[in-house]
């Protein structure tokens, strides 16, 4: 699935949620499940990490919605398929 | 673009480095980017939020790369064009 296709999925299923939250409020979700992804990172339990995943690029393309950005676009703008600072694929930076 | 194919853009770019920096320090990576978008919604700066939005998907799909995670079919397990807890598009859920 393409990522807009994933935004847009997200759109219609919680945007009216979304908007009345609000950007702070959505933004201290995507926060508490960034939060919750570190956690499971120390376990041991592959499909509650790959949920957890799941959960922070929803509420990433949540937030996204109700800013009106269009998450591919801003992606492939910064990344297009070299590094922004180097220029290079793979990553030539020697930082 | 789809988000397995951002996913292989990714680890085509960074994976050495990634995998040299581990678990640990790319999620801290990933707080870290979390942390800027925050800072940018409080702005006015529209190309320097969608920046940060980019910064935050990207160390996510670093994050997925090192696990051996598949960001697309995590989401599309989890966010199946229904909301995972009361099955219904859009969202119908009480709380």
């Amino acid at each position: 699935m393409e990522i807009h296709e994933f935004q847009e999925m997200m759109k219609r299923l919680y945007f009216k949620r979304d908007s009345e939250r609000g950007v702070n409020g959505t933004f201290n979700w995507l926060v508490d499940e960034v939060a919750e992804l570190g956690e499971e990172l120390k376990g041991t339990d592959p499909l509650a990490t790959e949920k957890e995943f799941a959960d922070v690029i929803a509420w990433l393309a949540s937030l996204a919605n109700i800013m009106g950005i269009d998450l591919e676009k801003a992606a492939l703008a910064k990344y297009p398929s070299k590094c922004p600072k180097c220029q290079s694929s793979p990553c030539a930076c020697t930082f």
